[in-house]
C-alpha cells in the first residue's frame, strides 16, 4: 500500500520539549507518524498535499489522564452540595440504573466534547468498558481504558468484577490499531480491602499492565484510611504493591513532603484534577512541589458531572492560575509547564510511547488552533495565549494517529445530532426509573 | 416615530431575581426596554417581529466591573513574573509610549471580544479616555468610563490630571443614548497621597459621580499603607471621605473581619477579579464572607495583561469554584449566586439602575447561548451549564439597549478584521520604540 505523505506549510507549531519552545515551519506527516519537523523546508514530493497553516497554531493533542466519561449523562444533575449527598442522594442512585446503552450515549457525549476541544487521548475508568472500547474505537480518539472496581462486596462478587476486570484489560489491550491500551483499576484504597487490592497487582504482574486508582482526594478518606490501616494511603498502597507496577493515581491533593518523596521514589505519576477538586471542595494538591521532586503530574477533568466538562484547554490554564494564588509565587507553574502537564506528561502518565509532542518518529496526534481571532491577539506568546486565552472552542482541526477526527470544528468519525439526542432520552429514562 | 416591537417565542430565560431562576416562555422588547416576559404567549401584534429561541438561553448581559481594556495590547508581552519585574520591566515601560491611537486599537480588540462574548456592560480605568468614549459609542456597548489618576507626581501635574479626569467626567456622563456613564478615580491609596484622593471625593460630589479605585490587591499594599498612614486601606479610605459617595473597590483581597463590615455598612461595592488576582499572585479574596456580610460583589477581569482573556464566563466559574476549593465548603458560592454576580451584582456595582436582569421594565441587554452544544448536555440544568461548563464562544447573539450588536457570533458594530489588523501593528510599532 502506498504511504499517504503530506505537508503542512507556514505554521506556527508548538515543541515544548525543545528550548525554544515555537517554531514557525514546517512538518511532514506520513501515515501515522510526524516525519518531519523544522524550519527549513522539505523537498515537495509528487502528489504530496500541502497543507497551509498560516493561520492556524499546531499543538500536540491534549490528553485526559482521568475521567469517567459516562458520566456527562448527570451533569448539572446536583452540584453544589456537600459531596456526601451529592454522591449518595444524586450519583450513585442514578449510577446504579446506568445500563450498557447509556455508558454508550454517555461516553459518546464526551468523546465528541473532547475530540472537537482537541483532546486526542483520554482515560476512562468505569463500568460496561466494552462500551467505551467500542466508541473509542469508532471516534478515531486514543483511549487508555480500565474497569474501575469497587470492593465493598462478597468475595464471589468481588471475584466476578475481577474477572471482568481482568478479561477487558486483556481483549483490548492494543486493539482498534493500537489506538487503544488498558490499565489495571482497584478503585481506591477507602473502596477497596487489602487483599483485594493484591489481587489488582497481581493480574497487573499477570498481564504486564500499570495500575491506576484513586488516592487522597479528600482530608476524610486520608483520615479513615490511618484509622482502618494504620498508615495514610501512600505507604498503604506501597504496601500493598501497588507502587511496584509502573502506576498512576489520580487526585493526590493531600500528601506529605514524605509521600511526594515516595510517589517520586516509585516513579508514580499524579493526575492532577484541579477543576474536580475545587468544585467538589476536596482543596488544592501541592502541584508546585510534586513537580519539583521530579514527579510527573498530567491533568484530567474527573467525571463530567463534578467538572462540568470536558475542555482540558481550562484544566491547563486552572493548573496555570490556582498554583500561583494558593503559594502567593507568581512564577509557581509557568504556561509552558502547564502545556506540558496536558500533553507531553499525560503520555509519560499513560505510559504510552510515541505521543504527547511534536518530533520526528512520534505519532501524528496533534491539533490546529485558529489564531486569527481577538483574544489571540497580539501575536506575542503563542504558549501563553494557549494556555491563558484559549478554550476548546478555539480549537479547528484535529488529528489521530494520522487521520482527521474533525474538521472546521465539526466531528467527522461521529454523528453529533443523533449522540445528543439520544443522550437526552437516556437522561430523560432513567429519570423516570 | 414608531415603536420597534418584537417579540421572542420558545425560549429559555435566566430570571434569577426570581424564586425559580429558569423560565421557559416569551419576552417582548419594545425599542430599548423589555416590556413582558413570562410563561404566556402575549398577544401578537401586526407587523410584531417573531424570533424562536427554542434552542437558545437567554440571559442578562454580563457586567465587567474593572479593567484596562487597552492593555490588550499587552497580552501575552510577560508572564509567570514577579509582579515588580511584571510592572516595572513589561508594563510600565510599554504603556509609557501608549498613542491616543494605541488605546483606540487597543480598546477596540476589548470591545469586540468582550461583545461577542457576551459581556454588554464593561467599566474601564485608564488614560486617553476620549479614545475609549469613541469606541463605546460605536460598538454599541455600554460603558462606566474613568479617568484613572495616578499622583505620585509633582502638584502641577497633579492638578492637571484631575482637571483632565473632571472634564473627561462632566463631559461624556450620560452620552451615547445614555450607555456611557462615568466616575472618578484616583487609583489607588499607594498611588495617591492622601489630600490628592480627598480632592478626588470633592469633585465626585460636585460632579455627583461615585468613585472607582483600586484597594487591597497584594499584602504589600496594605503593609505599606499601614506603614506610611498608620491605618489599612479601608479605614483610611473611609477616613478620606471616600466611601461617604457611593464607591466601588476592585480587588479587595485582603480584609479583616473589621474591614468587611466597614465596606458593608457605607454600601461599598467590590469587583472581585478572581482570574487577575490568581495570575498575579496576590491572593484569594474573602467572597463568602463579604456575600455573607451583605456586601456587592461584582466581577471584574481585571487589564488583559493579567488574565489574559475577557471572557467573563470563565471569571464566573472561578468565583464559583476557588472559594469552594479553599474553604473546604462545596456550596460556597453556588452557580446562581455566581451567576448573579455576573449580572445583577454588576449593575449594582456600578450603580446603573435598570440593567442587570431580565424583567419587565429593564433595558433590553441581554445575550442567547446555543444550547445544541455537546457541554450543555442534558438539558437539566441552564444555570449550572452556564457557570460550569460554558465559555465566551457558546454566545451567539447580544443586544443592547434593544439593538443587536452581535449576530450569529459576529460583531456588527465594528470591524474586526481591521480591528485585528491595526492592534496588530500597534504593539509591533511599541517595540520598535
Amino acid at each position: 500500500m502506498t504511504k499517504r505523505k503530506w505537508m503542512i506549510k507556514n505554521g506556527t507549531f508548538a515543541v515544548l520539549q525543545n528550548e525554544k519552545p515555537v517554531l514557525r515551519g514546517y512538518m511532514v506527516i506520513e501515515d501515522d507518524l510526524i516525519t518531519y519537523i523544522g524550519e527549513e523546508q522539505p523537498k515537495v514530493e509528487e502528489n504530496m498535499e500541502i497543507i497551509d497553516g498560516t493561520h492556524l497554531f499546531f499543538m500536540p493533542g491534549l490528553m485526559n489522564t482521568h475521567g469517567h466519561t459516562a458520566m456527562s449523562l448527570l451533569r448539572g444533575y446536583g452540584d453544589d452540595l456537600a459531596l456526601q449527598v451529592w454522591l449518595q442522594e444524586k450519583m450513585w442512585p442514578m449510577e446504579a440504573k446506568f445500563t450498557a446503552d447509556d455508558v454508550y450515549w454517555g461516553t459518546s457525549l464526551s468523546v465528541i466534547e473532547m475530540l472537537k476541544g482537541g483532546t486526542t487521548t483520554f482515560l476512562d475508568m468505569y463500568d460496561h468498558m466494552d462500551q467505551v472500547a467500542a466508541v473509542t474505537e469508532q471516534s478515531g480518539m486514543r483511549g487508555v481504558l480500565t474497569r474501575g472496581v469497587i470492593g465493598l462486596c462478597p468475595p464471589d462478587v468481588q471475584n466476578h468484577k475481577l474477572k471482568e476486570a481482568t478479561a477487558f484489560a486483556k481483549d483490548w489491550h492494543g486493539k482498534a490499531d493500537g489506538r487503544i491500551t488498558t490499565m489495571i483499576s482497584p478503585h481506591a484504597p477507602y473502596t477497596c480491602p487489602p487483599d483485594y487490592i493484591e489481587k489488582f497487582v497481581q493480574t497487573a504482574y499477570d498481564l504486564d499492565l500499570p495500575i491506576h486508582t484513586h488516592m487522597s482526594e479528600t482530608v476524610t478518606e486520608v483520615e479513615q484510611n490511618v484509622r482502618d490501616y494504620g498508615l495514610r494511603p501512600v505507604a498503604h498502597l506501597q504496601k500493598l504493591g501497588v507502587f511496584s507496577r509502573p502506576a498512576l493515581v489520580a487526585h493526590a491533593v493531600h500528601l506529605t513532603d514524605e509521600e511526594i518523596e515516595i510517589l517520586a521514589t516509585h516513579k508514580v505519576a499524579v493526575s492532577h484534577n484541579p477543576g474536580s477538586n475545587l468544585k467538589l471542595a476536596s482543596g488544592v494538591a501541592r502541584v508546585p512541589e510534586l513537580l519539583k521532586a521530579g514527579v510527573t503530574v498530567s491533568l484530567g477533568t474527573d467525571g463530567p458531572a463534578s467538572n462540568n466538562n470536558l475542555d482540558m484547554f481550562e484544566e491547563m490554564r486552572l493548573a496555570a492560575l490556582i498554583h500561583k494564588g494558593v503559594s502567593g509565587d507568581p512564577t509557581a507553574v509557568p504556561a509552558v509547564e502547564s502545556l506540558r502537564m496536558g500533553t507531553e506528561y499525560g503520555a509519560k502518565s499513560l505510559f504510552l510511547d510515541g505521543v504527547g509532542t511534536l518530533a520526528p518518529g512520534m505519532k501524528a496526534d496533534f491539533i490546529a488552533l485558529n489564531t486569527d481571532q481577538a483574544h489571540f491577539l497580539p501575536h506575542t506568546d503563542f504558549i501563553s495565549h494557549a494556555v491563558y486565552s484559549a478554550s476548546a472552542k478555539d480549537v479547528e482541526h484535529v488529528w489521530v494517529d494520522g487521520k482527521q477526527v474533525v474538521k472546521n470544528g465539526i466531528c467527522l468519525t461521529l454523528d453529533e445530532e443523533k449522540i445528543r439526542r439520544e443522550a437526552q432520552s437516556a437522561f430523560e429514562r432513567l429519570l423516570t426509573l
